[in-house]
């Protein structure tokens, strides 16, 4: 699978957790403790983002911005919402699927 | 453009940019402040997208949590990383990539 | 004066100003945006301490936690609130009083 | 003990408290830890201090404050600060200090 359709495919195993039981995985735990947990995660994992920035170590930085990513995509879940709602967002800000749309139309 | 590709384009975008007179755009000024700017407005987006969450309104939270993804793709290309490598453990992490893997190879 | 009346003093002045006009103080300004601009001046303060920690530049980490301690005072004060309660908390907390308790009344 | 020198005392228990075994106490296991360790901790305090806000229960948000600013003196003392200098700079800022002191001459 290329890169690019990993956010779908783990909103999708996400999805999937809501209707498992708290103890049988981590995320089914972290939807039975409720939005606050969430949300305590992703403030968590922002601050892990950061400090990894300021020590500077790729591998360091790649693997806390991965889970302050992951804990948004749990919280989009609990919220009902998902990531492509996010990067429509970011295309429409930044005019990337405008450009993008342009250049298949051409062909 | 379907949706799964805007991070990396706008990763060429925020690349682009580099070579940008400060004042040319928003993230042309960011980079020329520094790190620290960034990661300030990392803790900021975390902190709105937080809140967002908490008032649950659907609109909001996909608004920070863009905003909020954005300055870390931000941050990734002041450091000289991408999204793919993000993107790439999180599929590692969750399977996520091997389950596609499979199916690929069946077919 | 001391140092140590310091937070409670500045609580009273931070009430005072919830009267003030919006335009007339940057405190009064924040009240009238209301929690969610307190917050997230709060969660842009605590990122900012934690880089001037990582930057271990002891001038910045004393301003960035002074900010910091500032807005988390500002919030306390939109909610009724004020740090007596939260010093009370501390103090219960780590036997700190009731120590002190303990000697004053050995006096 | 006045609810004022908390921040004082509590500095002094957690300056006594690096020369101990790290698993001899919470802080003395922080301290073993480590700077970025002790910085997690003050994001995730602060997250949870704008969530308690959010939830608007008085009991909840002093009980957050008091868990932020109690990191933030961990961070302190394991910088080699203290939180005098927090509060003069505090009192510095908002002329506090100040208009005590014109009082207290005025006697």
């Amino acid at each position: 699978m290329s890169s690019d359709r990993i956010l779908e495919e783990l909103a999708r195993v996400l999805e999937a957790r809501k209707q498992a039981a708290p103890d049988s995985s981590y995320v089914a735990g972290l939807y039975a403790k409720g939005l606050d947990a969430i949300l305590k995660k992703v403030g968590e994992e922002a601050t892990e983002t950061v400090v990894a920035a300021k020590n500077g170590d790729p591998e360091q930085i790649v693997y806390e911005t991965a889970d302050l990513w992951f804990h948004c995509l749990v919280m989009l879940a609990h919220q009902g919402l998902g990531p492509e709602a996010v990067l429509a967002e970011l295309g429409r800000r930044f005019g990337v699927s405008g450009i993008e749309e342009k250049a298949s139309r051409a062909k």
